[in-house]
C-alpha cells in the first residue's frame, strides 16, 4: 500500500524519541507501562483502583490519553498524584512526542512510576512505543476469549494480560481456559492475571505484580 | 503533523472508489449498511441472528473484516447466504478498495441488502468511506454511557447507534438515558435502539428499521 514508507518514517521517528524518552526513564529510575485495550476494558476504573491503594508519598504519575475529553484526567486526579491528559484531537493512538510533550516541567527524578493509559484501541496503539518497560493488554470478559487470535498484535507485544470485568463472567459467554490459550498461542510468555475492579478480586495480585516488576 | 498530506491522499483515492462503489450498488438496487463498533461489541453476533430471521431467499450478503482470523466469516456462513472475509493483515480499518475486490465476481443483480462488519476499532474506520448508505454504531452496555463524548467520530457520522447487550444492564454501572443524551449531543438526529442478540430483546425493532431503510 502507498502509505508504507510513510508510515515506517513516521514509526522510525517515533522509535527515536522513545529510545530518548526509556533512557530518561533509565536514568531517573523511573518504571514505565503502557496500557493498552479496547474502549471500555476498564483501564481507568483499574488505574484509579491502583492510586487509590497507594500511600500518599508513592512517587508515582499517570498520563491518560484520550481522543477528545479530559474525563479521564478529571478521574484520576482525585488520588492526589500527579495527573495529565494527552488528547489526541482524532489521533488513534499515543506516540512517543505526545508523552515527552505532556513529560515538559515534570521534575522526573521525584518519579518511580509512571502509567501511560492508551487511547482505547486494540490496535493502532500496539505499534508505537512509548518508551515504556512493557505493554499490558486488558480484555475485558464481555468482549470474548476469541480475542487474541483476532487482534494478536497486541497480545504478541504485552508482557501482562489482565482479564477485566470478572465479576460478569457468569453472565457472558466467555471461557477464561479457552482465552487463556488463545493468548499463550500468540505469546507463549505472556504473563496473565485475573481482575475485577469493581469487587475488587485480583487486584493484589495486579499490585503484587507491579510492585515485583519496579524492583 | 507529517503524515497529514499523505492521509488526505489516501483518502481522497478511497472516496473515489467508494463512489464508484455507491454508484454500482444503486445500479442494482443494493442497500450497504457499514457496521462499526469496539472489539467484542457484538457485531457477528447481531449479524448472526440477523441472517438466521431471513427467508432463505433474501438477497442478502455479508463482508466481514478482521485483522488476522476468517472466524467471523466461518460463523456467518451457516445461515446459508453469501459471505466473505476480508483479512486486512494488520490494518485497522476497512477501505473501499477492499471491498471492492471483496465483490469481484458476485453477481451484484442478485442482492438487495450488503452488511458489511468492520474492524473492531471505534476510531479508524469512521474515516473510511466504503461506499455505504449509512454507518451503524454498535456500543455495548459494557463500554460504558461515556463512550460518544470519548469518541465524538463516528457517533457524528452513524445514522444508528443500537446499544447492545442491554441483557447485562442489571451487572453494569451504565445510565442509558446518559448514552443517549451523549450520543445526541454529538449527533441531534441519530437513531437508537437498544437490543440485547441474546435474550432476542430489540432483535424486532432492529430488523423493522433495517426494513424501512431499505424501502
Amino acid at each position: 500500500m502507498s502509505q508504507v514508507p510513510l508510515e515506517r518514517k513516521v514509526l522510525s521517528e517515533n522509535d527515536r524519541i522513545a529510545a530518548a524518552l526509556r533512557e530518561e526513564f533509565r536514568r531517573h529510575g523511573i518504571f514505565c507501562l503502557n496500557l493498552i485495550s479496547s474502549p471500555g476494558a476498564g483501564k481507568t476504573l483499574l488505574l484509579e483502583k491502583t492510586l487509590e491503594s497507594f500511600p500518599a508519598d508513592e512517587r508515582v504519575a499517570v498520563l491518560t490519553g484520550d481522543i477528545q475529553t479530559d474525563n479521564d484526567a478529571r478521574r484520576l486526579a482525585r488520588y492526589g498524584f500527579p495527573v495529565r491528559q494527552i488528547t489526541t484531537a482524532g489521533a488513534c493512538h499515543l506516540d512517543a512526542r505526545m508523552v515527552e510533550r505532556h513529560l515538559a516541567n515534570w521534575d522526573l527524578a521525584s518519579l518511580g512510576l509512571l502509567l501511560i493509559e492508551n487511547v482505547g484501541n486494540l490496535v493502532c496503539p500496539t505499534s508505537y512505543d512509548l518508551g515504556e518497560h512493557a505493554k499490558v493488554v486488558i480484555l475485558s470478559v464481555t468482549e470474548g476469549d476469541d480475542k487474541p487470535l483476532k487482534y494478536p498484535g497486541i497480545f504478541h507485544r504485552a508482557r501482562l494480560l489482565i482479564l477485566s470485568k470478572i465479576d460478569l463472567l457468569p453472565y457472558v459467554p466467555f471461557d477464561i481456559a479457552a482465552a487463556r490459550e488463545n493468548a499463550r498461542r500468540i505469546n507463549p510468555s505472556i504473563e496473565i492475571l485475573e481482575v475485577s475492579s469493581t469487587t475488587g478480586e485480583g487486584l493484589d495480585a495486579w499490585r503484587a505484580w507491579l510492585a515485583s516488576q519496579r524492583v
